[in-house]
């Protein structure tokens, strides 16, 4: 069980809002000092869900909590945007840590943000330390996605393309949370685990645009997530260099563990390990576990 | 556009309330005299579906109306059922068949009805006329339900075997509105041609264990749709041999009309027509087409 503790605000948290060259304003929450990580978050969460690992994290390190564009307190679409994929936020996680830090950073990512460091990794966009991922789907699932009834996992990523989800969820804060809280519920091992914020999270995906800002990835990712599905991505002939990690939740019913060792054909140099009691969420679900992952990483990857 | 008088209910309407032999209340609505058509609905549809097309019918056909169990007045689960499949309804119609007619019927089926008639044809259950068809999803569609896209079609399939799907859609009398017009709409080449009967439709699902009913059948089907879209289906050796004829609306955006040429593999007689003005709809949206071709057919299936 985690106390709400787990999920308490850091006595020194700071909040950046940084514009990007084109206008949008992006969120940045940084709490402690050292060697500067990186946490991009994923669908349904922002800077917050980071916080369980972070409060541990943050007595050795800089911890920096993007908010995605559409997501958190960063700016959002006014309607669904087919233009903010993977390489959208790669671009912008790379402004960010060029705004914010001096020395070379590792990228911890989750669900979206496992794209978006996929992105980094494959762009060659900057000197990164490392990427760390918690549960890491590749281009290498291919039409797993929808084979032994998996597709009955994936079809909020269908509904997500639809009016109708914005009218549907977003009818009043009642059905946010009954839809916000079935994922955060469903997708973890550990049931209870958010339940100590779920109305903060349900007060975040109420705001004005949040929920479309949130479906714009499902949006923007449609395309390749259809050639993913029926076996036509192109897998990218080059690995990804940076040295990697990878921390599986082997209860995860919608990113599954047994997915796990395809990362071995998409990156040059990775770790792939399991976290035995966690689903989707292993930073919320087993916070020491994620913290001590990084930690030994970290260590393994001094320059 | 349809006027309110295609849904009209017609004045010698008459309706039966049959009980299985297991206790089920199954409803019946009645108009007409003649020849006995039975109509067989599909989701999210009740008796009522049916009027724009009776209504030309009835001056000479006795037209029976079913609601299938789960739907519409007949009797519903008071949970999320999986044992109401195909095969399941297919008795109750065969059931209600023998209850009330003494002559041999035509079967005509939709959606959820098209499926049970495939089964009344492949059981050999009775002696029928002929199977009329408006659009007619065949095993053989195999993994197309999952190519070219069409994965982001069939979303609700999934969503309707989750706790969520009830919770969410069954909030208020508002969201079962959004929700079953969205279907209304989208599935339909003429947007509007439901329009007059919003209301009845958003009645009839807010009903106690409606949403749960209509979600019943898709629970029920989920092992056979699986092994289809996953290509492990058997194709029944024997093909149907009561003549059988579909009329299929060439807009649907569920049931592809470009599936039609498979109906071939499956029915020994059959005739395969378009209804270029139609998308899943064809007895609301085309209703003199509808009427017309089952007309056509009842002549040509003269004994």
């Amino acid at each position: 069980m985690n106390q709400p503790s787990n999920f308490a605000i850091p006595n020194d948290i700071n909040h950046h809002f940084i514009e990007t060259p084109d206008g949008r304003k992006l969120h940045v929450a940084e709490t402690g000092d050292g060697p500067p990580l990186i946490f991009v978050h994923g669908w349904p969460e922002f800077w917050k869900s980071w916080l369980p690992t972070v409060n541990i994290l943050n007595k050795n390190y800089r911890c920096l909590m993007p908010c995605l564009y559409g997501f958190g307190l960063s700016d959002k679409p006014g309607q669904l945007s087919f233009a903010v994929d993977a390489d959208f936020h790669a671009k912008d996680i790379d402004f960010i840590v060029n705004e914010l830090c001096d020395t070379p950073a590792i990228l911890i990512g989750h669900d979206v943000g496992g794209y978006v460091l996929q992105s980094i990794g494959n762009s060659g966009l900057a000197n990164y330390r490392g990427l760390i991922f918690f549960n890491c789907p590749t281009a290498s699932v291919g039409k797993k996605w929808v084979e032994d009834g998996h597709v009955n996992q994936i079809w909020y990523q269908s509904f997500h393309l639809t009016d109708l989800a914005q009218e549907l969820v977003g009818y009043n804060r009642d059905t946010t949370r009954i839809y916000i809280q079935h994922f955060l519920q469903h997708w973890c091992h550990n049931k209870s685990c958010f339940e100590p914020v779920l109305e903060e999270w349900v007060e975040n995906f109420s705001q004005q645009n949040a929920l479309t800002g949130g479906f714009s990835w499902y949006a923007s990712n449609n395309k390749k997530r259809l050639a993913t599905l029926e076996g036509k991505i192109k897998i990218p002939k080059d690995k990804i260099s940076i040295p990697s990690a990878i921390l599986w939740g082997k209860h995860d019913p919608i990113l599954k563990a047994e997915w796990g060792p395809f990362v071995f054909q998409h990156f040059e140099k990775v770790e792939l390990a399991y976290a035995e009691n966690s689903g989707h969420f292993v930073h919320v679900e087993e916070p020491n576990l994620a913290a001590e992952f990084i930690n030994k990483n970290f260590d393994e990857w001094q320059p």
